[in-house]
């Protein structure tokens, strides 16, 4: 967006009639001025449903086990708080979701482990990349200052990874991180119905407000205040919108940051509805790439 | 399989009428007598996909780049040569294939991408959790011996994140390690149909034989000889399979032991064919869980 910002100065600047339009596409959903972004609810629905894999897969064994899943966002939470969307009941996992937008303290993680275990045996906690503790240091850099191999290389590895040997060596018992790495970025079997419409929407506004003249803005989603979800295509300046990144609001985040609140499932749950038709070939989804 | 074989062994002993089948279930597909186990073929194809999304994801970057793509089996390599279905064209990723069938050797490694950069910029190799060097250690070892975190416990992790390191500093280029992990096992998303058809098969097979009178057998799947695949249903004795581990075949691996030949290709392609329709609630799989 600072690229469309720059570029419709410098048309303007030479008196160009070129029109330079932003379609946003992220999906750490870390735009201002739009209500989420596309890209957002597929990737969201990737973490719900892998969340609850992992969950149900941690569960078949009875021993007490703690998982850790560690989730895109290095400044904003909000593809770990879609983690959220995986409880399928009251006090399903996971039992702890944790965003950078607050600060993360690794002893009052351990005790809420603890006091988590008297009901229930297998934990699944989630993470976001960037935690970081008050004095804002990474918690993967925990892990980074010291690792090395056997040939004296230093070791770099990620947070998820680091409080899975904290939980093993302060706990005792089972622990297990999976990091959802690029998957969550590029899978296509968990593509969300409603993303990929609206995606489809942005882009062509886009390419409508263009031809009519507009420049310098970005299409932004606009949410009707109808109890039924409802989205539809505005144009939001983009001088107003670049180099800024749009947090979960501190009101969402509850329970002394580990958890989301119901405002938060009720903005997401209707990004991840639907699912679209995947084209096949030969028994994989039939991908655009190029050689 | 052995507990069947134990519990089979049991009930004759004692006279007892109690019949005992075994119905094979793991994504590892290594039980001998069987063509291959319920499980493997839904495991392949979401090995293949990620794969083929994980390339995708890295080509998108003009810089040169290393990917390594961590695929469960200790022993048996079987679901990280299904990485080998994600080739859409000759040349295409994963460019090395590394099973633990053979011995792992890091500076042919090295070599061997360096190599493959001359013809491609965005490198894919895909390695099985078990590889191992000619001494029998295994990769992830190397890792463990010497890492420790910040507060001096020892930190274990796996051989994607070794070799990531190791690329890292020996060749000066962007890497990334990608561990599939449990998501592998548990994801529905990329089901195989067919797969997911011979599991309910074998079982109905399984309760048919145990009324039959039948005992301590498993149940397995033969493939017809013709071109076009076929799977029916025999039993095996299970003492024949129990504590037996079926490995990938030798002449299916090929280029030194970095690739696999067009057989296993060709063993593999029809298991992964087909979607079956996913009962969904509420924007996410509908999963059968206990509480």
């Amino acid at each position: 967006m600072d690229t469309v910002s720059k570029l419709s100065a410098y048309a303007a600047e030479h008196n160009s009639d070129l029109r330079i339009l932003g379609i946003p596409k992220t999906i750490d959903n870390d735009l201002v001025l739009t209500d989420h972004t596309p890209g957002f609810g597929s990737a969201a629905k990737y973490v719900a449903a892998s969340v609850c894999e992992i969950g149900i897969d941690a569960s078949v064994y009875e021993s007490k086990s703690v998982t850790i899943v560690e989730i895109m966002g290095r400044h904003a939470g909000w593809l770990t708080a879609a983690s959220a969307l995986a409880r399928k009941f009251e006090g399903d996992n996971p039992v702890l979701i944790y965003l950078p937008e607050v600060d993360f303290d690794q002893d009052d993680f351990l005790r809420r482990l603890e006091k988590a275990f008297c009901s229930k045996n297998n934990l699944v906690v989630c993470v976001s990349e960037g935690i970081h503790d008050k004095n804002g240091t990474f918690i993967c850099e925990y892990a980074g200052e010291a690792g090395t191999d056997t040939f004296g290389h230093k070791m770099l590895t990620g947070c998820g990874k680091y409080l899975e040997n904290l939980v093993k060596n302060r706990l005792g018992v089972k622990v297990r991180s999976v990091e959802l790495n690029v998957c969550q970025r590029s899978s296509i079997f968990a593509q969300s119905l409603t993303d990929s419409r609206e995606a489809a929407m942005a882009g062509s506004y886009g390419v409508e407000a263009a031809l009519s003249g507009e420049t310098g803005k970005m299409v932004s989603f606009v949410r009707g205040t109808d109890e039924l979800y409802d989205i539809s295509c505005a144009l939001a300046d983009v001088s107003l919108i670049c180099n800024q990144e749009k947090k979960v609001p501190l009101e969402w985040i509850i329970q002394d940051g580990t958890d989301v609140s119901q405002e938060f499932i009720s903005y997401a749950r209707p990004l991840i509805q639907g699912a679209p038709a995947i084209p096949m070939k030969n028994g994989l989804p039939d991908y655009a790439y190029r050689k």
